[in-house]
């Protein structure tokens, strides 16, 4: 039996099992939009006159993310981290590149090794942290202090359903309130050093965001990090899927259950003080001791991978 | 390579991965009592004068509880609610009444078929419960009403680590914050037609209950009702002991983490006024029409049931 598009009754081409919806090219594209129109609205993340800056990867949830806004007429500059991960990071940042060239949008691109001093892979296990802990340390630095000095009103980032539901998840499991409490699908700027930050597509499936880009024609890279594999989101996401598979449905109620009934009640575990990093003026979480001089963790990772670096590339050589 | 005891360093029967220990079968038994007594001590579950009836379905966790109550010095009897579901009520009834034989300890037997005019597996469907549904709120609705008219000061459950971290995963699942607000190791007598119950094994795995039986020596029914089969917290229960398996300690940080930092946050989600009910002047939550008389579920499930029941033999006669 072939399925029917639940808007036009054209033949669908993806079916949303969630939703009990299935979809035709261009009534998903319109559903798309309106995930995007939605959430964009509730939460009010982006004014018309917004400056965005989407941090993009070259996966399918960033450059979906920056078509749509695009797409919405939103002023959206990409910002591409190159990591160092060898000929992944070079694949990824040329797709960003051609992305942004055939839309003549405006990409900007730094550089972990050339402005900090290290890469991703040579900082796997250094300093305490694994590859993607200190991955999303760097990103959320990076794009954070980029949209502050690029002057920009927001950063906006492709953190899909399936992301959002993982990461709760893990939090949940270890009923790390302060981070629930943190968890939300906009983040406003609180202080002075710290830019707002949003995830429009936190209602789209992760297959919904790849669709989009099949159907649209976007070329991203769709291989994972070669770093990735195994890591406990990836073990995380396995699971939920397993239960999503039995339940259509699971991983929205999840997530949304959350934002809507317990996130108010887990608002005041978010007791982390605020304070200007002595190093680098970023804003940081305050040391318990008032008398200790604040640094960010940011800083404190790279002064550790930058000592230990040149070390470690001697007793190799 | 034979694992040694955490304790006392001889051969160890037993693995507890989560605590990173080993016991052999008396350090095994002083573990088990120790988590237990401390259970009770921690929540203030009994005092040392108390009546304790300990709700007995002559499997591994009820029997073990009964008998590590017994041994603690409780006053603690059993009762006994049969559901009809044919030799698997049977033989749990005979378990228990020679559990109790043996120790020369009061069982109490109830009937939910001489008493309420149904059996659990005749109700599964009807009435919108599924079996589990009308067993749990059969079984809670009993144990209450006898541990008053009988004058005990408190309901003693066998439920386990692995029952309460399902009950919580699946309301969690859902944000149900009003059942998780009320999902506690002790929940008191706000009320006088209320009767306190505690959870003193919450503590413990599954495997322990099970481990303790076996090396006590005490008969419990192994197989699990044949009417739970595929239910979902049966599903819940594999996903968590995947998880488990993986990182062992899952089920304990979600468990004691929520208990610890979250139950406390989420308190106000337990909004639930409650009333007597008009039949049968048990409490029960109040309407939200204040003109309705409240009648209590067991009451409301009660009648569709009996009210069900003659129909359905009639017309498979």
């Amino acid at each position: 039996m072939a399925m029917r598009c639940k808007r036009c009754r054209a033949a669908a081409v993806i079916e949303v099992r969630r939703h009990n919806a299935a979809f035709c090219r261009d009534c998903f594209f319109h559903y798309v939009g309106q995930q995007v129109t939605r959430a964009i609205a509730k939460h009010r993340m982006l004014g018309p006159a917004d400056r965005v800056l989407v941090a993009v990867s070259g996966g399918k949830d960033s450059l979906a993310l920056w078509d749509l806004l695009l797409e919405l007429g939103y002023r959206a500059d990409g910002l591409y981290l190159s990591l160092g991960i060898g000929a992944y990071s070079e694949r990824s940042r040329r797709v960003c590149e051609e992305f942004a060239a055939a839309r003549g949008a405006t990409l900007v691109v730094h550089d972990l090794a050339g402005e900090h001093g290290y890469a991703i892979p040579e900082a796997a296990g250094k300093g305490g942290r694994s590859s993607c802990g200190v991955c999303g340390l760097s990103k959320r630095y990076v794009f954070n202090r980029a949209a502050l000095d690029g002057g920009y009103d927001v950063v906006a980032t492709g953190h899909n359903l399936d992301d959002e539901a993982a990461v709760l998840f893990a939090n949940t499991l270890r009923w790390d309130t302060g981070s629930m409490a943190r968890q939300f699908p906009v983040l406003e700027a609180t202080r002075p050093g710290l830019v707002k930050k949003v995830k429009p597509l936190y209602r789209l499936a992760e297959r919904e965001t790849a669709a989009y880009c099949v159907l649209k024609g976007i070329d991203y890279v769709v291989e994972e990090c070669p770093l990735v594999a195994g890591n406990t989101q990836m073990r995380h996401k396995e699971t939920l899927n397993r239960m999503e598979e039995e339940s259509p449905g699971t991983k929205h109620n999840f997530l949304f259950g959350y934002l809507d009934r317990a996130a108010e009640l887990l608002r005041v575990a978010d007791d982390a003080e605020l304070a200007e990093c002595a190093r680098c003026g970023m804003t940081t979480q305050a040391p318990e001791d008032p008398a200790e001089a604040p640094v960010c963790a940011f800083c404190r990772s790279k002064a550790r991978l930058v000592r230990t670096l040149p070390v470690v590339e001697a007793s190799t050589g």
